[in-house]
C-alpha cells in the first residue's frame, strides 16, 4: 500500500494477519480465481495469453500449497493475498490483473461460501454413515428387550432396536439441517466488489457455472456482509452435538458396573494412571462434552455479527475461528462414532426388565377388559404396586 | 396420583409447574384433544356420545380460558393438566377417558409443535411485511446518493435505495429459515405415548389430517424428546436479530448529530430526564440490544438438552421458557420496526459525497483507458490522494 | 416531555416501557429517594419543609406499592417515572424538585447496585443453609462406604460423607464468589447525573453513609455505565448452578433403579400420568436443567453491553431481564434444595463395593512392601485382574 | 497399559490425546514434578538418589522442551504422560518412582491452577500498562472540550480526558477480578490423588510452601473435579473484553469522517485492495469483535461442565481449549491497545460544542435562579429549542 507514509508496525501485521486461521481456503481460493481469469478473458478484459499464463502460475501455486513447499511471508495478510502475492513472483505482470474487478471483500465471501457448501456436504456424508451403522446394530439385535426410561426410571418396555433408531431419525433430521445449509450458500457472491459492485463488464453466471453455483447474489451490500450459511451450519452442527452428547451421555451410563449394558473394547478405552482395573469410556465421555464446544462456537459466531452496522467489517475476519473449529470438531466426532459403536458389546443379561415396568400396559388392559376410564385403571394398577412395595420393607436404608 | 402415600409437598409443586409459562399453549391443546376425541370414537375406543360430552366440554373449557373465567388451581401442574381436569369436572366420567392412548409427553410435544409451526408462519408473515416497508422507502429514496461504507469508513458511493434493498435479502432468507423451521414442526408425535407407543387400535393419520400435520412421527422414543424444531425457531429468530441488530446498529449512527443521515418525529422517540435538547432513537437501541437476548434463549435451549439420555426428562419443560421468550421478542421487534420506519425520516443534504469516494473508479478508469494493471492503478490513485493531504495539514491536531 | 411536539406513539410507549420488569426494584427506589431528599435539604437545596412532605409522599407511595394499591399508567417508562409521578399527585410542587441534582441515569444504577447487594447476600445465605444442610446429612452417614467414581466407573472405595462434603467446598467458594459481587457494588453511583456530574453542590458521601455504601463511584461517565456487578453476580450464580446440576445429575443417576442409592419420598416426587409405577426425581431434573438457564442469562448480559460505545444507551435497560430472571432462579434452585434434600433417603444395601475397587490400593501396597516403582506395581495387579475377568466369561452377550 | 488384551485404536489415541492444547503447561509441569520429587524424598518414600536422578532428568527434559528438542510420541495422551515417558527414558527406573502418591487427575488440576495464578497475574499487569497509557493520554488532553453522548446523541460536555478515564476504572475493576481469580487458585490440589487421596505419607504442605500456594485443598473428591478458578479467569476476561469492546466501538465511531475524532497513523492501519483512499481503524474492528470470542469461551467452559457427575470426568480435559483460546485473546488485546492507543491522534477542530449541549446546565441555573422545580425549568427550556429548531426549518428532507 504505497500511498501509506509509514510502512505497518509489525505487531500491528500479526494483529491482523489470519493466516494462521485461513490457509486451508486455499483449494477454494485457487478454483475461484481460475474462474474469475476464465471469466476476464471471456469478457475481453484481460487478454487469452494474460488468462494462460494465470492459470500456469495458480497450477503452481497450487503444487506449492498442496506440497507444503509453499513459503509465506510476514507481509501476507490472509490466504488470498499469499496466493497472489506468490501468484505474481511467478507469472509477474498478469498476476496483478487477477485481482482485476474483483475485491478481498467478495474473494473472501466466495470461499467461504464454497467452504460451507463443501463441508456441509462432507458432514451429511458422515452423518448417513453414523446412521447405516446405528441402523446395522439395531439390526443385529432386533428383538433384545430393553427397559425404556423416563427421568432415568424404567418406564415401559421397549426393543433395544427400537431404542437405537431413535438416534437415526435425529441424524436424518441433521442432514436435512445441513442440507438446508448448503442451498443457503448457492449463490455466487463474486461480482459485489467491495460493496458497489465493479465498473467492468463481467459474465458473474459464467463464474457461477464454473464453481457450481445456482445463480448469482443479487444486492452487493448484502453479498459482502452475509456470513448467513455459516450460521446455518453451526447451528446443524450444535443441534448434531446435541444430539450427539445425549447418545454419549448414555452410553456413560450404560457403562457404569451398575447398568452394565454395554462394554468397550479395550482399543476403545483408556484405563487410569493409579487404578489398574479401570476402563473408561472415554470416546463417550468427550461426545458429551463436545457439545459445549459446538454450541459456543454458534453463539460466538452470532456475537461477532450482532450490532455491526452493514457493509464489510474487520470482525467478520474472526468468524473463520469458530467456524473452522465447529466444523473440525463435529467431522471428528462425527466420524470417530462409526468404528467406536462397532467395537461396543451389549451384554442382554444385565438387561433386566423389572415386572413393574408392564404396570402402562396392564393399566390399559383394565380399560379394554372393564371399560372404566384410563384414570381410574391408573389409579388401581398404582395402588397395587404401593401395597406390594409395602409388603416388602426394604432395611438398611433411611426412613423415608 | 393415589398410590403415593404422602401428598406432594407443596413447595415442590411450585417447583414442578409449568403452569406461569404453557398456559398460553391452551388453544393447541384444545384442538388437539378434539382431534384425539374424534380419532378415538372413529376408532371406537369411546363412544361417538362420550366423544360428543367431551367435545362440549372441551367447547367449555375454551370458551372459559378465551374468556379469563377459567380458574386455575394450585395442584395445576401445567395446561395440559389443568384442561383435563376442568373438563372432568364439566362432563364427569367421559373426561377421564380423553387421556386413553395418549400420555403427557407425546401430548406436551404435539402442543409445542403446533405452535412453532403457527408462530414461524407468523413471524414470517412479519418479515414479509418489514421487507415490503422497506422496499416502499427504498422506492421512495431511489436514487438518494449515500457514501457506502466499509469499516465505517466512506467506501464508494451507492445508492440509499440499494443501501435499504440489503436488509430486505436478510429478511427473505430470514423467512427462508422459518419455512424451513415450519417444515420440521410438520410430523404428528402424538400417538408415541409415553414413549413406547400406546396399546390400541389408534390411527394417527387421522389426527395429523385434522391438525394439518403432513405425517406422523415414526420413532416413538425420538417423538418424545424431539424438540429439533424448538431450536430451529430460535436459530432463525437469532439470525433475524442478528440482521435487525445491525440495522437498530447503524439507524443510531445515522441519528448522531455528526451523520444526521436520519431523524426520528417526535412521537417515536424519548428524550432525557434532564437534558431537555435530547431525542433517542431508543427503538434502534433497543433493537441493537435484543440480539444478545435472542442469542441467550438459543444458547440456553441448547443447553438444556445437551448431556440428557434420550427419551423424555423433566429438564425438556424448562425448554418452554427460552422459546416463549425467544418468539415475544421477535414478533415484538419485527413488529415496531415497520411503524418506526415509516416515522424516520431521511436528510439528503446531511448525506455528502467526499471526492475521495470516488478513487476505485478512478483507479478503474486508469485500467481501462492506459492498459495498466489494476495493482499500479491503484497505486498511482493512491499516490494522488497522499499528496493531496500532505498540502493542506490539518491544524489543532496531535502530531501523527 | 412538552418540548416535542408530538405525543409519544402508544406502540412506541410500550416497546420503551421496563415497568413490566422494573417494578420489584420499588423498596430500593424509596429508600434511594429518600435519602437523596435527605441530602438535598442539609444542603440547603431545598428547603427542611419540602423535605419533610417528601418523606411524607414517599412513605405513602411506599404503601400503596406494597399494600398492592399503587395505580400504574399507561404513560409510566419505568419504576422510577411512576414513583415519581404518583409523589407529584401526592405532595405536588415538592414531589417536582425531588429530582433536583439527579438524572435517570445514576437513580436507576444506584437502584441496581442496591439490588444486587441485597440479593447477593440473601443468595450467600441460601447457600450457606444449604452447606449446613449438607453437612448434617454427611454427620448423619459418616462412614458409609460408597464406591467413589471417575468417568461413571467405580474407582477407589471413599465415604458418602466426604463425596457430600465435595459439595459443600463448592458452595463455600460460590459464597466468596457473592462476596466478591456485593464489594463490587459498593460505591454509590448516585451523583453522576446523566454522564457528567451536576451542577449542584451536593453531599455523595452522606448519601452513600445513608445507604450502606462504603464510597463513591469516581467518575461519572463511568457510573452511569457500569454493570459490572451484575456481570459478577450472574456469573457467580451460573457457577452455583454448574455446581448444583452435577448434584442433580448425580442425583437422578443414583435414584435410578440401577444404582438404587437414593429414594425420594412421595411428597417430592411426580408420577407418569400413564405409569402408575414411576416416582421420578423431577427436583433434580430441574436443577440439573436450569444450569443452561443460568449460563443462558449471564451471555445475554454480556452480549447486551458488548460493542456499546461508553455512556448510557437504552440498551442497557433489557439487562434487567435476563439479571431478575437469574436471581430468581438461583434463589428457587438453592432454596428448594434444603427440604429436597431432607427428604431423600440412601440406601445403604444397594451401595455395593466391588473387589476390583481396591486394585489401586493393592498396586501401592506392592510399592511398599517389594520397593518397586508404582508403574510395576500397576502393570501387575492390571494382570491379575485381566486374568480373573479372562476365567470368567460372560454368556448371552456380543463377542468383543 | 499391558492389562488391556488389545492395542488402543489409532483412531481413538488421536480423538484422546490432548497434546496439541497441553503441550504449553510443561514448565508449570516440571515445577510440580520437581516439588513433588523433592517432597517424595523429603518423606523417604523415594531414596534422595532416586530424587536427584529425577531432578537431573526433569532438568534436560526442560532444556528439550525449551530448545524445540523434544520428541513427541504418538502414544503420549497429554504432556504430563509425554513428560514422564521421556523422563523414565532418561533416568531409568528412577523416573517410574516420580508418580508414587500422585495421580493424573490431581496433577492435572495442579498445572491448570498454576497455569491460572501466572496468566491472571500476567493479564493483570497488562490491564495496568493500559490503564497507564490511558491515563498519559489523558493528561495530554486534559482540558480538551468534548461532547458527552448519552444514546450516541450529544448530551453535556465534558473533558476528553474525564471520558478516556472512564475506561481506566473499568480497568481497574478488571484487575480486581483478576486478583479474585488468582485467590481462587491460591490452595494446592496435589495429594488428591485419582479421587480419594494417597496411601503414602506424604507432606501436601511442603509441596504448596515449594510451588506458592497458600495451602492446601481440603477434600480430595473437590480438587480434582474443580475448576472454578477456570471459569473466573474466563469471566474476567469476558467483562475485559466488554470493556474493551465498547473502546474499540466507540473509537471505530470516532474514526469515521462524520466524527472524524481521532486519526491512526499509516503504522497502524490497513488499506483496501481497490479502494486507495481508505484508512481502516482494524485494531478497533477488532477488538470490537473478540468481545464475542471472550463470551465464546466462558460460555463453552461452563458447558462443559455443567450437568458432568462430581468427580474426574474425560469431559474436563475439553476445558482446555476455551481456557487457553481465552487467555491468548486477552493478553493479544490488551498487549496491542498499548502501542495502538499511542498511535492514535486526537484532532480537536472536529470536535465541536453545539449550544444545545448546554441546555441541562441552563436548565439547572433557571432552578437557583428562579427558584422553581427542576421539571419547570427544563419544559421551558425545552419549549425554546423546539421554538429555534421551528423558525430554521431544514430544506431537502423527509417531511417528518
Amino acid at each position: 500500500m504505497s500511498r501509506f507514509s509509514l510502512p505497518q508496525d509489525p505487531v500491528f501485521q500479526q494483529l491482523n494477519t489470519s493466516l494462521g486461521y485461513d490457509r486451508r481456503l486455499w483449494p477454494h481460493d485457487i478454483a475461484q480465481s481460475r474462474a474469475h481469469a476464465t471469466m476476464l478473458a471471456a469478457q475481453q478484459i484481460i487478454s487469452e495469453d494474460e488468462r494462460d499464463e494465470i492459470l500456469r502460475g495458480l497450477d503452481e501455486v497450487a503444487a506449492e500449497l498442496e506440497g507444503g513447499a509453499f513459503d509465506f511471508e510476514g507481509g501476507d495478510e490472509d490466504i488470498h493475498m499469499a496466493v497472489e502475492r506468490r501468484l505474481t513472483e511467478i507469472v509477474g505482470r498478469a498476476g496483478g490483473k487477477l485481482h482485476t474487478a474483483r475485491s478481498r471483500n467478495d474473494q473472501v465471501v466466495t470461499d467461504l461460501a464454497m467452504f460451507v457448501r463443501t463441508e456441509a456436504d462432507a458432514t451429511a456424508r458422515l452423518a448417513t454413515d453414523l446412521a447405516t451403522t446405528l441402523i446395522d446394530v439395531a439390526e443385529a439385535h432386533l428383538d433384545w428387550p430393553l427397559p425404556g426410561y423416563t427421568h432415568l426410571q424404567r418406564a415401559q418396555p421397549v426393543y433395544l432396536s427400537h431404542h437405537l433408531l431413535a438416534y437415526v431419525w435425529m441424524l436424518l433430521r441433521d442432514r436435512a439441517r445441513l442440507r438446508f445449509t448448503a442451498d443457503q450458500a448457492s449463490l455466487l457472491p463474486l461480482g459485489a466488489g467491495a460493496l458497489a459492485g465493479v465498473n467492468f463488464d463481467t459474465d458473474r453466471r459464467l463464474v457461477a457455472r464454473e464453481l457450481g453455483f445456482d445463480g448469482v447474489v443479487p444486492n452487493s451490500i448484502d453479498a459482502v456482509s452475509n456470513r448467513d450459511f455459516a450460521f446455518d451450519l453451526l447451528h446443524a452442527l450444535s443441534v448434531c452435538a446435541t444430539h450427539l452428547s445425549r447418545l454419549g451421555s448414555e452410553l456413560v451410563i450404560w457403562s457404569s458396573e451398575e447398568f452394565g449394558f454395554v462394554t468397550m473394547s479395550d482399543a476403545w478405552s483408556s484405563g487410569s494412571s493409579i487404578m489398574p482395573q479401570k476402563r473408561n469410556p472415554d470416546v463417550f465421555e468427550l461426545l458429551r462434552g463436545r457439545t459445549a464446544s459446538a454450541h459456543g462456537c454458534l453463539v460466538e459466531a452470532l456475537g461477532i455479527f450482532a450490532k455491526l452496522p452493514s457493509g464489510y467489517q474487520r470482525d467478520l475476519q474472526l468468524l473463520k475461528a469458530p467456524l473452522f473449529r465447529g466444523i473440525d470438531l463435529a467431522l471428528a466426532s462425527t466420524g470417530i462414532l462409526v468404528p467406536a459403536i462397532d467395537a461396543m458389546g451389549f451384554r442382554v443379561q444385565h438387561i433386566e426388565l423389572d415386572p413393574a415396568i408392564h404396570a402402562a400396559e396392564r393399566a390399559n388392559e383394565l380399560v379394554v377388559r372393564e371399560g372404566i376410564p384410563f384414570r381410574e385403571a391408573y389409579r388401581r394398577v398404582g395402588a397395587a404396586l404401593a401395597a406390594d412395595r409395602a409388603a416388602k420393607p426394604e432395611t438398611g436404608q433411611d426412613p423415608s
